[in-house]
C-alpha cells in the first residue's frame, strides 16, 4: 500500500495497535506528549542517535527490519555504557515517497524485537515525510539508581581497560558487504554490522557491582571512542595489540581481503561492545564474575598518563602512538 | 568556515560552550547519554517534532535562527499542551555539505534564544551528516504534578471551547510569503509563521488552576486538531464562525490575497495556540481569570454529542459540516 493512501494518521493508529500502552507508562502514543512516571532516587537518562539512508546504512545490505532493529539497539548501547536500564523509547521518522507501508511495517517489526528484547516501551514519536533520504531517530530513556551511574570521566591512571566482547566484526561485515564477497561463510560478521546487540545487560551488571571507573559504548572505533574516554578523564592510555580479542570469523575475513585484521579491531566501528576502565582493588571481583561466566570481558590495556596519549603496544614490545582513526559524522561522507 | 573542517567533535565542542550544564542538570553534552533527576511527585512529558528543509521550512522564508527557534517552540508546544512545564532538550540534527559553520552558529543561537525564552535546558542530542534535506528533531522533556495532567480525552458533552488566541495568521503569512506579496505590512503574520510563540505559560496556567477537560495545541489547524481532540474525547463539536478571533492584519492580508479569512483559520496550520474545552461549572473561573488579564482565551464553540461531527454555524445560523482540513504530515507534499 502507498502510504500517502494510508496518510499520517492511519499510520499512527497502525503504530498504536502494535505498541498498545504497557502498565509501566502513563500515557502512549496519540496525545500530544508522552507522560511515564520516573521511580524515586533514579537518574533518568536521554540519548539519541540517527540513522540515515545511504550514510548510516544502505538498502541493498540491511532489511527494513534490521534499520529498525539497529536503531533501537545503537541508543540502548548509549544507556548501556551509562549503566542504566533501558525503560522507554520515542521514534522520531523521516519517510519519503519511496517507503511503502509494507517497509514501514518490517520497520517497526525491527522496532518492536529490539524493544522486547531490551525491555523498551514505545510511548510516542513523530512522522514526517520528506524529499530527502529516509531516516530514523529514536530517542530512548533509560534509568539509573544515583549511585551507580558510570560517565566517560572517572577512569583513574593504571586502570585497567577491559572490553566486553571481539571487536572490527562490524566492520569487517561492512567491507565485506561492499565488496560484495560472498558473505555465507561470515555470518557472525555480517549479523553483527546488520542487527548489533548492545551490551546493556552488561553495563547494568557492571554498574551495579560498582566495578567501573568509567565507561564508553564502541560506535565509532576503539581508538576513537577511547580516545573520548581519555579526554574526559583527563589521561592517556596504553592497548596491548595482542590482547585485543579477535574472532575467528574477522580473521579470516580480513586475510581474504587483505588488511591486517588489528585495522578493523582499532578502527571499525558499530561493534557496540562496552569499554571500561577498571581500578586495580576492583580487579579481583571483575575476574571472578568472569570466571563464573556472568560476564565476558577482555583486558586490553590500561589508562596510562595524559602525556602518553594513546599508545598501541604491539606484541614484539614495540610502541607507536594511536590517531584516533573512526568515524567522525562530519568529516567523512559514509560509515564503516 | 566548512563544517567539515570542524568535524562532528569540534562543533559539539562548540554547542557545549554555548550551553554549559546548568545546575538542575545531573549530565550534560558530552556522555554518552545525559542524565537528570526528575523532581518527586510529577509525571515526566516527553515529545518530539521534526522540521525538514523544503518540507516544514523554506530557507527563502526563514533564517536559520528563525529555525533554530521554532523548532524549539513548536515542541514546547505539545508541552503546554498537556498543561506541562517545559525543562530539558535534546537536539538530533541531519546536517549537509551545504550548511557552513555560521548557519550552525544561528540555528544554535535561535535554540538558544527560545530554551532561554521557555526555561529549557540543553543537555544532549545528536548530530548526523546526510545527502538530503536539512533536518532538525528536538526532543523536548516537561514536567507536570501528576494531579493537573491534560489530555485530548476528558472533554464532557456541553464542554465550552476556547482558544489562546487570534487564529490563521501563520497560514496568511506563508501564503503571503508565497506569493511573494510585500508584506511589510503584514509582520504581525509572517512573524507567527517564522518564531511562533508555544503557549506554554497559558497552558501552565489553565492547567493549575484545573480548567481545561481537554486541551491540544494548534499546529495542523483547528479543523484537524479539533478532530483530534473529538475523536479521543468520543464526541463532536460546534463551532460559531462568528466567534472565532481573527486578527486585523489577517483579515485584511485575506482581502488582499482572495481568500475567505475564515478559511485560514479552520484549515490553517502552526498558529501553535491551545485549543481546550471547559466544563460549565469552571466558566466563571476561567471568564474571571480573563477579566482580570491573567490570560487570554476566546470562546469560539461547544462540544456536542458524537454523531453530531464537526459542525461550523455561520452567523446566519446556517450550519454546515466541516471536514479535517488541516496538515497531514504524508498526504501533502508542504506546509501551508
Amino acid at each position: 500500500m502507498d502510504l500517502r493512501q494510508l496518510g499520517e494518521f492511519g499510520l499512527i493508529d497502525r503504530i498504536q495497535k502494535r505498541f498498545p500502552p504497557p502498565a509501566s507508562t502513563v500515557l502512549g502514543i496519540g496525545d500530544d506528549a508522552a507522560a511515564i512516571l520516573p521511580s524515586k532516587k533514579q537518574h533518568l537518562l536521554l540519548t539519541t542517535d540517527t540513522l540515515i539512508e545511504g550514510v548510516h546504512f544502505d538498502p541493498a545490505f540491511s532489511t527494513f527490519q534490521e534499520v529498525g532493529y539497529k536503531s533501537v539497539m545503537v541508543n540502548v548501547s548509549d544507556i548501556a555504557a551509562m549503566g542504566g536500564t533501558p525503560r522507554y523509547i520515542l521514534i522520531s521518522l523521516g519517510l519519503t515517497g519511496r517507503q511503502r507501508v509494507e517497509a514501514i511495517d518490517q520497520l517497526y517489526k525491527g522496532i518492536e524485537r529490539a524493544s522486547r528484547e531490551t525491555g523498551l516501551d514505545l510511548i510516542g514519536g513523530n512522522i514526517a515525510f520528506s524529499t530527502g533520504p529516509f531516516f530514523i531517530s529514536p530517542t530512548v530513556v533509560g534509568e539509573i539508581p544515583k549511585k551507580e551511574m558510570v560517565t566517560r570521566a572517572g577512569a583513574g591512571e593504571g586502570d585497567h581497560l577491559y572490553v566486553t566482547g571481539t571487536l572490527g566484526d562490524a566492520a569487517a561485515g561492512l567491507a565485506l558487504l561492499k565488496k560484495g564477497i560472498d558473505t555465507k561463510l561470515f555470518g557472525r560478521l555480517t549479523r553483527r554490522y546488520r542487527a548489533p546487540q548492545a551490551r546493556w545487560r552488561e553495563g547494568r551488571l557492571l554498574a551495579k557491582a560498582r566495578i567501573p571507573s568509567a565507561m564508553i559504548d564502541l560506535s565509532d572505533g576503539l581508538s576513537s571512542d577511547l580516545s573520548h574516554l581519555m579526554e574526559r578523564s583527563g589521561l592517556g592510555a596504553e592497548i596491548d595489540a595482542a590482547e585485543i580479542p579477535l574472532s575467528a570469523p574477522l580473521q579470516r575475513a580480513a586475510l581474504q581481503m587483505g588488511v591486517d585484521s588489528i585495522e578493523y579491531a582499532l578502527n571499525g566501528g558499530e561493534d557496540y561492545e562496552l569499554l571500561f576502565s577498571v581500578p586495580e582493588r576492583k580487579l579481583k571481583k571483575l575476574e571472578l564474575m568472569i570466571k563464573n561466566g556472568l560476564i565476558k570481558a577482555y583486558r586490553i590495556g590500561k589508562m596510562a598518563p595524559r602525556r602518553t596519549g594513546l599508545m598501541l603496544i604491539n606484541p614484539s614490545g614495540r610502541r607507536r602512538a594511536l590517531a584516533p582513526g573512526g568515524w567522525d559524522h562530519l568529516k567523512k561522507g559514509e560509515k564503516g
